[in-house]
């Protein structure tokens, strides 16, 4: 579908145009007169003319050409006008109009009529309950949202009007600019998916901001992301992570992976950076502003002042991939030839308080030839003497020889400053932190792993099918029903897959015998095999350490015994029968995510798996290298690679199942939850110990 | 020592005054006359006026009482200057001038001889190398910071004279004001201890901003701390966390507590709140202009637009402290009469993008009644209808009944509203982050603990004593000789304390039979005892679970071969006997700070010490109720208090040796370092297996 003409449309009708400035038709109709000079036409039935321009009574009355019809009509009346635009085979609407989905059951009826209409006729339809779009490089504000962005290389896709034009607002006070503005309103029709699969070749666009609340499809958002974040950084901020509270928990591997844990996994897989909050995501449009679109690591930091230049160092120290580069001592020697006695020539080099714009001239020439650093963070407050307008323009010219990050500390005092290095193209971070997390931010993004592919049949992944504008919001709860897989069943399909589960499950007591001679050595387990135990320790429905069959007789008994006191429910199916493995105890998990499919999760065992929850994350499928990764990046993965010369346990033993079991899942929709817990893990082996699934029913 | 001279004196001596705009001088006597009116003083023998004011040659040429004396001249005359101000019996002295201790040992001795010249003659003295003071209540500017600060209630301490400027700066801009402003300087003489005692009991200030790189004496801080924040919120950043990386480790104790880390806890002991950036430093002082003192955790969000209201949402889930109100039906009941049917009437409160003040109004009637709540966050984005302006006088009314924190979002639209905000005497957050940060610091703050009691000897509990302009800044590395100390001496000692360490030590084989007879019931431990083996199990120093005289006897000679084959120059000083001990491992240490004296650590011991630095830290002296909340603190206290129906360990019994430590470390300022690692805990017993202490030389 062509989405040209959202952007760049040379002729623009506006249904519902108006001459009241408190009327979205008459916002509509203003900001596309504010822009480029393209051919308007107002339709409406109760005006003449409009802003001057004649008006017309029906869109069928308009001759000629119409790339994009905008639509600011009651909602009731907007089918009717569709079916016009239809006839008049007219590509590209936005329905600016409010009333639909958001209203309840008519409006989402009226809707689907719309998107229905739409479908029908080949048109791409943006909203409705949108604010439209802007393409600040066409100099085309189709919006109501007020002000002119100033152009620029970032592309906003936002699922809030609001928090959109918020965002511009602010970003015309610090000079950031923009290439697009998508506001997506209700997706009828077109969603992220489409612009994004847009943008991803848009010449103007070197970066994209996405404020979204939930995605039309995981696995074609995780693809394009993928594909787009090779060349160009995505900065999303998700809102609504309080559903995690909601979602029943059938599993460990539930209960550790919430919706939006899976939803921020997912992006990074994407290589997407995501951030928490408005402020994040502000001061990485204003790191994108400054061009900076790959990780400026190795950083210099040249100061006026010592105290923000110090607690600057601290925050890069407490960074997770920025550093100060150490100079040679040639840098400090020319350094010190043309800084005053005072100054200090490490870094941070600080000019200190009397420093003029002269001075940082002198520092900045030397500093811009360090090969080792990557980007100069120039802090200035305002002292006696201090020129703000002056460095700041001394700044704007540095910057071409390397990415200069300003950071001027205060108010009316370096108002001119600010002033001018939003005249140069540059922007200024309020405070130094604001620039340390965004270059952190930026950083850490691209300690990327390998690239996303969508299993074969992606479609199916889901426990409910994301499609269409019904789709449920991520992270709510599912209503699926689910029951726990029989142990043997379980265990022949691990096989297919090459996972082995070492266990014998018996129904009886006499079978014993028999069960212990294919379990191997002793000493041996017995569980019992109960759909109804979960939590098979606790109620006293596993013996350990058996060393002889006349244990295994006992231990049988005392089960049935604890079964029967404890969870008098439960009914008792057979025992498990298992050699006992040693090594240290990790859990690897499937959980079927609504959104993405299947995640998987892999973690320390054990205690460490309840009280402090170190785990990792990914969508299924996973290959040998992103297995790894998982692994290794646990906080505690000491543990595994062994304290104080202790060996480390079989590393890729344990990544090779999370592969396997990443196969099985991808393959096996029915399957809803896997828990391999625990699994054991030493220095030459990685065994199965128990193992439970859930399936739909 | 009065200091009142320094903020509100009524004749002031300008030494260095002059015409020279680019002048310190100049820059101080241009702010004195643009204060209230007082007697001032130009001194200098270049000029026979300055601004207008008869000058003089010196301060012994001045007829009548001179309260405050400020001094701009050349370093090397400043002693002089001084004596002069001794001769004329003046009480008060500002030494603005640098060039002294931060230039290097010749300024050091000149800065010896101003502090010398002050105390024999109890002049109270700030600085050198000092802005100044700032009074906005009495209207004094005796500083060369630019501009006059609004009258507010926050006082601020300032190491850093430029950090001073661009805060006050950018308090400028925002609305937040000041009762006074103390710029330290190299503190030759009043040190931030001195100002915190005069602000303690200062009428106009009800919050106090310290911005800190070195402390002059840790307790002395931590008990005025303890007494001021009974009453007045203190926050404090402190600079310069870096030196970690510098100190040696001759301890476990010593690895996990850094002096930065030991700093937070002292920080934290005194309810002081610390954050570690200028950006949280500054929003924590809008909220201190808000009036906001106390915690408000209870929060109402009303809002304009939906997505950051869902953002706002989620960063209140995800605080330490903070929580929505859930409003009762008959408070939705209210909100859905006056407000639109698409408005959400639940919290967040959205009244939707076309709100008019009016709107914000008829909810405000309502949720200012809400006793359940706290406050208020009023979100604003520039909608098409906004009304920033009347909006901000609207809340600015309310504020007066319930305490409302205004987050307006955007930029050129919402600059009426934030003015009028400013005027009505509100600030503004500029992000939801910046206001959900502040009240989750100033909340987490007053999760607090015993107050703080300073040991009987105080002024020997650091390892290098602190005191006077040449105290180290904290967390510098020491340079104290230190050495193991004998098992059997540490055991007595322990003893004196109520400290059990059940083991025996023996210095020959054949002592063995006995030594079994006293340690008690088998399987027993054996381990080397030599100074020059710190990690006993790395080197096969240790055997466990031995069950006859027969194996220990051969573990004897084993642990003999290891040591000679893998530390050969370690010496064997003999074996420590001990009965197996059963249980959870935690750590238990000591580590003596440079500022702070003793402070004791807790954590889970064993691999979790290693691979998670689950610990907490206090200083000491520690009663059992502090000790009680040390242990709740980790992170795995579940570990210890027992998973899916497992028994608990005995705290009170951990608790108890943490106290009984503490009154040992206090007690003993020869010994720098313990460590009780592990101490094995069970749901009965606490029982120290290895120790280890490390005192001075």
């Amino acid at each position: 579908m062509n989405l040209n003409n959202l952007f760049n449309p040379n002729s623009i009708a506006v249904v519902g145009a108006s001459n009241d400035k408190n009327k979205v038709g008459y916002a509509l109709m203003a900001n596309l007169l504010n822009g480029a000079k393209r051919d308007i036409y107002p339709v409406t039935i109760s005006e003449k003319e409009v802003l001057g321009l004649k008006a017309y009574a029906s869109i069928k009355d308009i001759e000629g050409q119409i790339d994009l019809v905008l639509i600011a009509v009651r909602a009731d009346i907007v089918p009717s006008i569709l079916e016009e635009c239809a006839a008049k085979k007219i590509s590209t609407v936005i329905i600016i109009a409010a009333g639909f989905k958001e209203m309840g059951p008519a409006g989402a009826e009226l809707e689907r009529k719309v998107a229905d209409i739409a479908k029908k006729n080949g048109i791409a339809l943006l909203g409705p309950n949108c604010l439209g779009t802007i393409d600040a490089q066409s100099d085309l504000n189709a919006s109501f949202a007020a002000g002119k962005p100033k152009k620029g290389h970032i592309a906003f896709i936002s699922q809030s009007g609001a928090l959109g034009t918020a965002i511009l607002d602010k970003a015309l006070s610090e000079g950031v600019g923009f290439s697009k503005f998508i506001s997506l309103g209700n997706e009828a029709a077109l969603s992220e998916i489409e612009f994004m699969e847009y943008l991803k070749d848009d010449a103007d666009t070197k970066a994209i901001l996405m404020y979204v609340e939930q995605l039309r499809d995981g696995h074609e958002f995780m693809r394009l992301a993928s594909e787009i974040t090779k060349r160009k950084p995505i900065v999303l901020i998700k809102a609504g992570k309080g559903a995690r509270g909601q979602e029943a928990v059938m599993s460990h591997t539930g209960s550790l992976a919430p919706a939006d844990a899976v939803f921020t996994a997912a992006c990074r897989q994407s290589g997407i950076i995501t951030v928490d909050s408005i402020r994040e995501f502000f001061n990485m449009a204003k790191l994108l502003e400054l061009g900076i679109l790959k990780p400026l690591q190795k950083l210099i930091v040249l100061t006026n002042a010592g105290g923000p230049a110090v607690i600057t160092t601290d925050l890069i120290d407490a960074s997770k991939s920025l550093s100060l580069v150490e100079f040679k001592e040639s840098t400090k020697g020319a350094l010190r030839k043309v800084l005053p006695p005072m100054a200090a020539v490490g870094n941070p080099v600080d000019i200190i308080g009397d420093a003029l714009s002269a001075r940082y001239e002198s520092a900045l020439k030397i500093l811009v030839e360090e090969k080792e650093a990557d980007a100069i963070i120039a802090l200035l407050t305002p002292q006696m003497m201090t020129e703000p307008e002056a460095t700041a323009k001394l700044l704007a010219d540095y910057n071409k020889k390397k990415p200069i990050i300003p950071v001027f500390i205060g108010g009316p005092t370096i108002e001119t400053g600010l002033v001018e290095l939003k005249n140069d193209g540059l922007v200024n971070f309020t405070f130094p932190k604001d620039a340390i997390e965004a270059l952190d931010d930026l950083a850490n993004s691209k300690k990327r792993i390998d690239p996303f592919v969508t299993p074969a049949h992606a479609g199916v992944q889901g426990t409910t099918i994301a499609a269409g504008s019904n789709a449920p919001a991520y992270g709510g709860p599912t209503s699926v029903k689910e029951k726990m897989m029989e142990p043997d069943k379980l265990q022949s399909l691990f096989k297919e897959y090459g996972l082995e589960w070492p266990c014998v499950m018996i129904k009886e007591k006499k079978e014993l015998p028999e069960a212990l001679k294919k379990a191997g050595e002793d000493p041996w387990t017995l569980k019992a095999v109960s759909p109804g135990i979960i939590h098979k320790t606790d109620i006293g429905a596993v013996r350990l350490n058996l060393k002889s069959l006349a244990d295994m007789e006992m231990a049988w008994d005392e089960i049935v015994e604890n079964v029967k006191k404890n969870k008098p429910d439960a009914v008792i199916e057979g025992m498990l029968v298992q050699n006992m493995a040693i090594g240290k105890e990790v859990i690897i998990g499937m959980k079927r995510d609504p959104i993405f499919g299947p995640t998987i999760l892999f973690g320390l065992g054990g205690i460490f798996t309840e009280a402090l929850k170190d785990t990792s994350l990914r969508v299924a499928p996973i290959e040998i290298q992103a297995a790894r990764e998982m692994i290794s990046e646990i906080r505690g993965i000491k543990i595994l690679t062994g304290l104080r010369g202790e060996s480390s346990v079989d590393l890729e033993k344990l990544a090779e199942i999370i592969v396997k079991l990443s196969k099985l899942a991808v393959a096996h929709p029915e399957i809803l939850e896997i828990d391999l817990n625990p699994v054991m893990a030493s220095s030459d082996s990685a065994t199965i110990v128990d193992a439970r699934a859930m399936i739909r029913v």
